[in-house]
């Protein structure tokens, strides 16, 4: 997969690209990743690329010409810009999804903005709008790096073990189970006794109990989502009964 | 404002510190940020702080040991912990609100997970659970990088311009309406004339009706949240109206 990143902090990207998951895909030449600082594209002696907003107010907007440019370059020195996302408050929610629909394409070009927003005309050149949440940040370059983390990850060959990613919250449409690892005892905390009893079958049950339970409690509406199974349907009256006692 | 990181990959957040407005919150000494690698505290020769689940199932799972003992230690080097917050996607929704509730705070200390996921005991120590949206990255890094920005941002004296922050989506609990800035014609795009008009209270008009209008297309469901007034309601109305010509 190739990426490209459109930014004015190309060194943001610096240890988040080189450390864990998607330093390791870049090393692994799974994905691409080129950093295009628009600010050299602006046309200004100030090498400004942020004016002030029309019809007043606070704050300065990013001006169009030097997106439009270094869209132009990126597309012409790839032959094209792929799936060309820009991350924006009034973009549809990022979730697991929407990262399992970016993980199918060839080729992802990221704005990232940056000052109080940015001029309206460069939504022209852009074919995903993106959120990663009903949340404000200085910039775009943090939810590129989100979005490609949750999507790289997901690409054949890139974690360790690929059946890793298939047990995770969301993917099954609930939340995790809780899990334990060594030492069965630590600080007068002990691991649940099924789960160092052996018996899968059991464990298996107190997985989904417990993943359900969770569920119910924390995330009501992703339950809302689901077509439960039989069993489940069973179970989740069981743990509404439990809560209960 | 103090911050304290648990991370194994405390170069991620090298580009992230050093740019940005988080670079500047450091640099105006407006927040402190201390990176601690829980690896150091290990207490098995080969520095691994990860295990295999009880009860099976692939992956590894983060040790309670390393993270207590990294928490002990930043609780005797600087009083306490302040709120303990743990990036898990079973946790509270990260959002706009949660953001102005954590820029109240004297103290916070991020615990990134890696791995599959993370002992339950570990749970203990943490006072709050948040989770970026409804996706699944590699490591807790990014997250607390996210938080960190979209809370930073609010503190005094942070953003050049204090007023900035106020127009923001979200803080109106609507969508930003379209912004221009120079020039008033772009590749045959141009500025909507009431925008140039220099009559204010036709802006202010404009304005309001293009927020409500994108709110309503694209999130009626912040609208379901908010109490419009009489004058909000009417023009609701009328852009109902308009949408069906």
């Amino acid at each position: 997969m190739r990426v490209d990143i459109l930014s004015l902090f190309p060194e943001m990207f610096k240890g988040p690209l080189q450390e864990s998951i998607i330093g390791k895909a870049i090393e692994k030449e799974i994905i691409d990743v080129e950093i295009t600082n628009y600010r050299n594209f602006t046309k200004n002696k100030q090498q400004h690329v942020d004016d002030y907003p029309y019809g007043g107010g606070a704050g300065m907007l990013l001006q169009a010409q030097p997106i439009f440019d270094a869209l132009d370059f990126v597309e012409e020195k790839h032959g094209d810009l792929g799936s060309v996302i820009l991350l924006d408050p009034a973009g549809r929610q990022f979730n697991q999804k929407v990262a399992e629909e970016l993980a199918t394409k060839q080729h992802l070009t990221f704005i990232c903005g940056h000052y109080e927003g940015y001029d309206e005309r460069i939504r022209e050149r852009v074919t995903d709008e993106i959120s990663l949440g009903d949340y404000i940040l200085t910039g775009g370059e943090l939810g590129a790096m989100v979005i490609i983390d949750a999507t790289v990850r997901l690409l054949q060959g890139t974690l360790g073990n690929d059946s890793s990613a298939i047990g995770d919250s969301f993917s099954t449409g609930l939340l995790e189970y809780p899990q334990y690892t060594r030492p069965a005892s630590y600080r007068g905390m002990e691991v649940p006794e099924v789960l160092t009893s052996g018996n899968h079958q059991k464990i298996a049950q107190w997985r989904e109990y417990e993943s359900l339970k969770r569920t119910f409690l924390r995330r009501p509406d992703l339950l809302e989502k689901l077509e439960l199974t039989k069993e489940q349907e069973k179970m989740l009256a069981k743990i509404v009964k439990d809560l209960k006692k």
